[in-house]
């Protein structure tokens, strides 16, 4: 290692300390704040932004990423420092094709936008939003273009989120998904089965809860010397360093299972963050490799592992203990074709995992033609809604039920959406070879034994950080690429049982 | 106020925040991180330090500084703009004539001492602690030699704890404490009247010591929107902001008053805290005078207003209700005279109001012999014990309960104790002016109204930040300078009553 990479080395760590810091003082606002603080809170984090921000456009940081860059150019690097290089290249490079000028007005747009989206939502209103969105999508059409990009424009907006991820792969892989689960669907609701999520009600003490989640993501794995379990308004996982990372959850009387699931699901999210690479800290290396990566664990451990019965056939023995009024009653088979219940809604973040990738697929098709320029943002409630009723059969009351129920393109996130969808396709495709590496997971589970489970998703993916790209790393943890095919495998296996398809 | 002046005020507001985002980052370490985070959490403070003493030392601050000090000279700013301009330019020449080498040889000398120290204390040691405590005595003289003094070198080192303080000043004030507390504590301890701690015994249950402590807490006025109360190791207080400032205690399941008293202790600093102008966020107006003025704060409110008779009228009975078994039969007037027991001890920390300041008068007159080269460290035991005999007539059995029980000189903190006894002397002589504009102020506590005395607070010292020097401050609130006949005139009429002298 040169002493110039050294000092680049410095800098990364330097940064990341801020951005750690920025994501405490965040976590705090969300967990703890006292009410009054949010405002003086606000103003501390605008100042640490802007040092953040003075930080990576220095030339001294640009200096040495220029050598270090050189350096790697020319072989002089380790096989682990040319991929930070290669990272931080890439990020930087994107950052400075977007003028200051072009940065700023997007931040004030989608400021605006934001609380005109709230007041629409309020409103089922999507007219007073259509101006703001067509702003966004005119904006990010030149985001996309000041980037660069080879095939669809989408893929320079995807590539913020899923990094080497392009249009035409995820049209392939959610096309597939699409033409399994639309059928599936149908199946499902003429089956002769009853499963029911009310057969499980009741009132759940908050406290009982809160132990028995810490005692799920604890035995799944979750070391509390290095994280926390806290409430907050919505559930999120952060992390400060590997041996620092936080979860919250919310708890809801009647709604247990939002809490558990939710538990288990930023529990995923941690175990990541917490097998990454300490000594690594403030590189590449210590960093998840995509949004959609990152999801594929919170989900495999919610959906696969969490709503599985073998989890439940350890598990439920000890909720039921807790519980007894609500489920001494509750046969353990009940209790799991009730948690996994199918049930299309109008709500993408209430959908099971059967119907929920058909609400991206949705938002993808969306929004892919309207940066493609095959789409006008004031057809979006037709077609939102029509594709709701090939999707999933239901028509749209209104569009608070619709087109105006998420967040994200109010805050020019277009490019995100698909890396949900991403981390169900990848969490199957990395479940299925961790049960073929481990034939006798499902027992272990079944004794609330997760370590193997854990080492094999640390060995074949946390360690790694970002060395390897998506791509390449689904390639050496499952023998091949993205294949949407073992997501239909693992649904249509567990729901033909469930619904005696 | 011209540009320059507002860029000046810019600055100081930018090296608040960073001050702030490390008092948080502090207080979460204290408070909740989990065991893991302690060394990434280190490394991330350290990384906020260097960048704070950058800001602080940088070429654009330091012209700033001269530009507004150039125009407070020249008689061009508001009284308030002075002051700004007073205590900054104050805080910065002091740096500066301490030499960057000079300034890392005390840090590490004194890194090395804390764990020495910790050592010396658990084997009861002395000796192993004394050559790093004569180093850190030699520093701190020449800390003196190089900040400049014009009486005792010990008032270099009392400026940064107490400004415009002087030893002579304090010495004063002490000697005549000192005067009248031996004679008082013979006769206590010659009293009939028979006082104990231990008339108060029982199990007290946590959860209900925390919702007492907290309605005490809000009671007395602390903000709850701006602020909150949690567990750590060790009390303490913290400001984030006046709209973000956070105390905490400690519970034990024998020691109710432990926490009770802790809390009354902290909410006093932290009502100070938030009853400084938010609007001057980041300059001296909003910062505390002193550490003595802050002090002052705290035991107004944990022992004038916490420990006193009217305090109780309204309290005991609700403490009775949350703790029948231990109280039901315990009276009032028992209750309050056992928590106002007198009894020499050798721990500084665990003292009563009436022998604290004895333990502070002791190691003021060590501490400033040290530095005024009059006292060899060697012969230190011998000099404590000997003075310990002399004050509370106690024989130090070994050095742990004696010369080794304070943190305060490993750290390089001489010239801090005396700070102490300064919040004793001032709190009982704001407590009698306040007495004095408030006439109904023992009815109004008895009823548990403690808004007119907090008005008060807020009016003659909150609200001025740092606009005063101590001094000033007191003249203004109370008609006199610091004067010691308040606290005695207060011990001798409380405990004349409680030991029926």
């Amino acid at each position: 290692m040169t002493n110039s990479f050294s000092a680049f080395q410095q800098k990364l760590t330097d940064i990341a300390q801020l951005e750690s810091a920025i994501a405490l003082l965040n976590w705090d606002k969300d967990v703890l704040m006292p009410p009054k603080g949010s405002g003086p809170r606000a103003a501390m984090l605008s100042y640490l932004a802007g040092e953040l921000h003075d930080k990576v456009v220095s030339p001294e940081f640009r200096g040495l990423l220029g050598e270090a860059k050189a350096a790697a150019d020319a072989g002089r690097l380790a096989p682990g420092e040319r991929a930070i290089v290669r990272e931080v290249w890439r990020d930087v490079s994107r950052e400075e094709k977007l003028p200051l000028e072009f940065v700023k007005e997007l931040a004030q747009v989608t400021s605006e936008a934001y609380h005109v989206w709230m007041d629409a939502r309020a409103k089922k209103d999507f007219d007073l939003f259509a101006p703001h969105l067509a702003k966004i999508v005119a904006l990010k059409r030149r985001e996309a273009q000041l980037v660069g990009f080879q095939g669809s424009p989408y893929d320079a907006l995807l590539d913020t989120f899923e990094p080497y991820a392009t249009a035409p792969e995820i049209a392939g892989a959610l096309g597939d998904l699409k033409n399994f689960l639309v059928p599936f669907i149908v199946k499902i609701r003429n089956a002769k089965a009853k499963v029911s999520r009310d057969v499980v009600a009741g009132d759940f003490d908050i406290e009982k809860q809160k132990a028995f989640c810490a005692r799920a993501a604890k035995q799944i794995g979750y070391d509390f010397g290095a994280g926390r379990l806290d409430v907050s308004a919505h559930p999120f996982s952060t992390s400060f360093h590997p041996l620092d990372s936080r979860i919250t959850t919310r708890y809801s009387r009647s709604e247990f299972m939002e809490s558990i699931s939710g538990v288990i699901h930023e529990t995923g999210h941690a175990l990541y963050e917490q097998g990454l690479p300490a000594a690594h800290f403030g590189t590449p290396l210590a960093e998840a490799v995509s949004l959609g990566i990152h999801e594929s664990q919170s989900r495999l451990w919610e959906n696969m592992v969490g709503k599985s019965r073998p989890f439940w056939i350890y598990f439920y023995p000890l909720l039921q203990r807790e519980f007894p009024a609500a489920l001494q009653n509750v046969s353990l088979d009940t209790f799991y074709r009730s948690i996994n219940t199918v049930e299309p809604s109008f709500i993408r973040v209430e959908s099971d995992e059967v119907t929920y990738n058909l609400h991206i697929i949705l938002r993808f098709e969306i929004e892919k033609a309207l940066i493609e320029d095959n789409l006008e943002v004031e057809e979006l409630p037709v077609v939102w809604n029509s594709k709701m009723k090939e999707l999933l059969q239901l028509d749209v009351p209104d569009d608070s039920l619709g087109v105006l129920q998420d967040v994200h393109w109010s805050g020019g996130m277009i490019g995100y959406f698909p890396t949900y969808s991403l981390g169900n396709l990848y969490s199957a495709q990395f479940f299925a070879a961790a049960k073929r590496d481990i034939p006798t997971l499902d027992e272990q589970m079944a004794r609330g034994e997760f370590g193997a489970l854990l080492k094999w998703l640390r060995e074949k993916i946390h360690v790694h950080g970002k060395f390897y790209s998506a791509q390449e790393l689904a390639k050496n943890a499952t023998g091949e690429a993205l294949n949407s095919k073992h997501f239909a495998a693992y649904i249509t296996a567990k729901y033909s049982e469930i619904y005696e398809l």
